[in-house]
């Protein structure tokens, strides 16, 4: 078994409204050292797999596939044995 | 000024409906060695700080009082001096 976390975050330029709120809602309860606040998902997998490489070809796809949109996101595969 | 990262998960035994949609989205598109599916959010915030304890102080207070929700996530703070 292989653990594969996919960390998907927004590319430069892209805009995070769900990070934008939350800065403006802890500006709002007073908060007002922090300068920036972004959104970022992990996409956490447990997969039967017979190598790092092979689990990772597969994650590569999925991430193509289902998980990630190209046109605005970033993300990065880290896969550790279980 | 420091980055800090808040990692907010769930609690065993709350339902990840997201986790789960993922993983029947998944099996649908013909990925059977999928066994599991998590989702897991970070909140990354760029503070103005004068240490890390003091940063870490208020960080801990944000987690309270809007980040996250008692009842069902877990968090953990990790902070890194920028």
């Amino acid at each position: 078994m292989y653990e594969a976390k996919v960390t998907i975050g927004l590319k430069k330029g892209v805009s995070d409204p769900e990070g934008a709120n939350t800065l403006k809602a802890l500006k709002l309860l007073g908060f007002n050292n922090v300068k920036e606040a972004k959104m970022i998902r992990i996409v956490d997998l447990l997969i039967d797999g017979e190598s790092k490489e092979s689990v990772r070809k597969s994650v590569e796809e999925m991430c193509q596939r289902l998980l990630t949109n190209p046109v605005i996101h970033t993300y990065k595969i880290d896969i550790v044995k279980k």
